[in-house]
């Protein structure tokens, strides 16, 4: 068994990637030691023939009657996903979103740890985002320093659109390394940090599209 | 000047077209007239030649030097994204996330009508989720009849993993033709239905893979 050349993963398939661990985490747990592609497929309700091809990345090929041995999936993907430590994340925004972000169950779980938090409003600075000693709104004023000295990997931003690119800069100059975007605009990666959007009024517009099409 | 025939467009065509049309409307609000691709390519950071090629299913070439016409696109963008019309809305989980949907100013400016909230929770039944004198909270015993009667289009879950399957199917079955599922595990989609998944920690896991990739 080798490992997986991550070059040879194809960006689009890294949310199926995402999408099978959890199902397979989930077996796991229920002690579940092998599945075949096609109960897998019927699970995630996705295509056998997709789920070997993405599983052929790993060199893990199944055997035809037996199936996936799943806890060695989970260990491969866990490793391809980068899912093998820890990344440390801070959320730039403590409105709404962010503290529904703060509190959202599927981050922590994934190895992602929240480390800080920062608003730009003083009646937000200060509040509580969750049960750590140290877990307290900062001002933004401190971002920069803060994400230096605890070596922040991620940053989720869900500050007004107005103040997006002015934070992705921000947090670029600091060493963060990955961005995930929830203001209602596409901003500018600075070099060397990834950006992703969330862009949640566009899915909404897509939805739109395709209901538009059915009535037609 | 054609309309556009829905069918011509490909589905990964969709999230630019929003992405377009937020930047247009921008520019239209400024008074600006024409735009040129080489300009918008810059503004939202994509490649001119895929602007005009995404363009052209409008039957909208621009003139070299000229540019398009900002006030065109952006009707012919909203007619074919179907937001040309209103779509009546409901969020069905009233917890942090679906509180902040609710708020997300994203959305009623596109001409999403938030009509109705629900949850099972006493504790949050009755609380208000906007200015109407309707916008308080309802028991998601309601949610069938109420959809049935206000004819509801889309629906936004954000319901517990374990609650998310049988929530999609009631939406189904009282005539929701479209659903943005926020809970954390992919849904099967009843017969009819256009069911699309937000998947956050999808997206920190993506964001995973790419850091780990940089620094191997």
């Amino acid at each position: 068994m080798r490992g997986v050349d991550k070059n040879d993963v194809p960006s689009v398939t890294v949310p199926r990637l995402a999408l099978y661990l959890r199902k397979l985490r989930e077996l796991r747990a229920r002690g579940v030691e092998r599945v075949s592609s096609k109960d897998l497929a019927e699970m995630i309700d996705l295509n056998a023939a997709q789920i070997r091809k993405d599983f052929s990345y790993f060199g893990e090929f199944g055997t035809r009657g037996v199936g996936y041995e799943v806890p060695v999936l989970v260990d491969e993907i866990t490793r391809c996903l980068g899912l093998d430590h820890t990344w440390n994340v801070v959320i730039v925004g403590a409105g709404l979103l962010g503290t529904a972000l703060a509190r959202y169950r599927g981050f922590t779980e994934q190895g992602f740890r929240l480390v800080g938090m920062f608003d730009s409003s003083a009646s937000v600075i200060g509040a509580r985002f969750g049960t750590g000693e140290d877990s307290r709104v900062r001002s933004v004023h401190e971002l920069d320093e803060f994400c230096r000295r605890e070596r922040v990997d991620i940053a989720m931003i869900t500050v007004p659109a107005g103040e997006a690119e002015n934070t992705v800069r921000r947090l670029g100059a600091a060493g963060v390394k990955a961005i995930l975007n929830f203001a209602p605009l596409k901003v500018h990666a600075p070099e060397g940090v990834l950006v992703r959007q969330v862009d949640l009024s566009s899915e909404l517009m897509s939805l739109s599209f395709y209901l538009d099409k059915e009535q037609e």
